[in-house]
């Protein structure tokens, strides 16, 4: 046969990704979930020519091949427990987006927002569930007569997760939030990825006044399960 | 900044395309233009393990993310001359899907026709716009809710190519196909591969009697473009 199916491949990072999501816990599990999740993908040189984003602008969204660095050499296992199935029934590996997959390669369909060509290129872009510091290896336009195959259907992950949560922001909550300059962005990004309950799938159903935190856009995130959906409970800035 | 974004990875290729493209020329510019090109993607070892391919017979499609693996080492430049544009106009190579990119990464969305798990793994994929050989770096489910943006703009690509040509065969073809076991499969894929006029842009409206010949699926194709369409020559086996 021929080709190069033997041959190991040694890919160069042509972008990293800029993200409010600053850990691994509570990013929304597939692109577009979350839309207003905006980020920037900053290209590094020597690929961050400005006449390679020439003509991006027409395009309403892009690919990203990126990688889930940080779980490069934690290994793989033939068969995953995807959060869509309750994390209680496996499903091969390949039928799955799992980070945790031979050559940990991840794939976004990300809304194109802006295309900034200089001094330093970088574009902006939403609807990301992408860590921050994530490495880019390709950047391609997403081409609807290709890529959006109507007909599609998605095995246990044909729809969206459901279902999504109430959110509601307590005193102290909302004090916080009024306090910041982009309280709004905040506000709509905190209501979609808490909404979409970033518990860990055993979790779910249990525990209900158990306190949850996460770190999102450098601010310290807390949260509790009530009966009616998510109480947001503070949103200091995050003390390292 | 964390992350990995100064890194290089290393990848080896998980999978291996078997095509009935065995040459470049030809090729369909983007998966599901040749809905008649089935080909196979062979899992490689150590990712063969047939538990790894459970639960994808329920997905309809597939992302493959490939090498562009003839490309490799040969270069890029940041802009390219894509051929839905005659090929006299350059854009920025982020805005296109250009081989000659950095990382020569390629994607491609394909049907997924059956599973085979046993005794070797693989998948029997229809669409495709892959090479012979070509190495998969990744197999994913295509997930309808995140993946088919029923509201993409696609820039300067944003419909699929056009016209399409008709395709007739003169009497040898017609004997030669006659002669063939799978003569309607090859008959259908003849039609829409001819029918996307493989020839390069510059030679679009000239020379139209000009004799041009691909291989595909182990055959010597030799058609000429006429002033209605392609007529096709031959359909020859292919003398190495």
């Amino acid at each position: 046969m021929k080709g190069n199916a033997g041959h190991k491949f040694l890919f160069e990072p042509v972008a990293v990704v800029r993200s409010p999501f600053e850990e691994k816990f509570g990013i929304p599990r597939q692109a577009g979930l979350a839309p207003d999740a905006v980020g920037e993908v900053r290209l590094l040189a020597p690929y961050d020519d400005p006449a390679m984003l020439d003509d991006l602008a027409g395009f309403s969204h892009l690919w990203l091949t990126f990688v889930f660095d940080r779980c490069v050499g934690q290994g793989w296992h033939p068969r995953v427990r995807p959060p869509r199935l309750g994390g209680n029934r496996e499903v091969g590996v390949w039928a799955s987006r799992a980070p945790f997959r031979p050559n940990n390669l991840g794939l976004s369909a990300v809304r194109l927002l802006e295309v900034i060509q200089r001094p330093s290129p970088y574009l902006r872009v939403a609807g990301i569930d992408l860590l921050d510091g994530t490495p880019v290896l390709d950047i391609k336009p997403y081409l609807p007569y290709s890529d959006a195959v109507a007909d599609a259907v998605g095995g246990f992950a044909d729809s969206p997760p459901r279902p999504v949560l109430d959110v509601v922001f307590n005193t102290d909550a909302e004090r916080d939030l009024a306090a910041l300059d982009d309280a709004d962005t905040l506000c709509a990004l905190i209501i979609q990825v808490l909404g979409l309950d970033p518990r860990p799938a055993y979790r779910q159903g249990a525990e209900p006044d158990r306190m949850y935190g996460m770190r999102l856009a450098g601010r310290d995130l807390r949260w509790r399960v009530t009966e009616s959906g998510i109480e947001v409970l503070g949103f200091a800035l995050y003390a390292e």
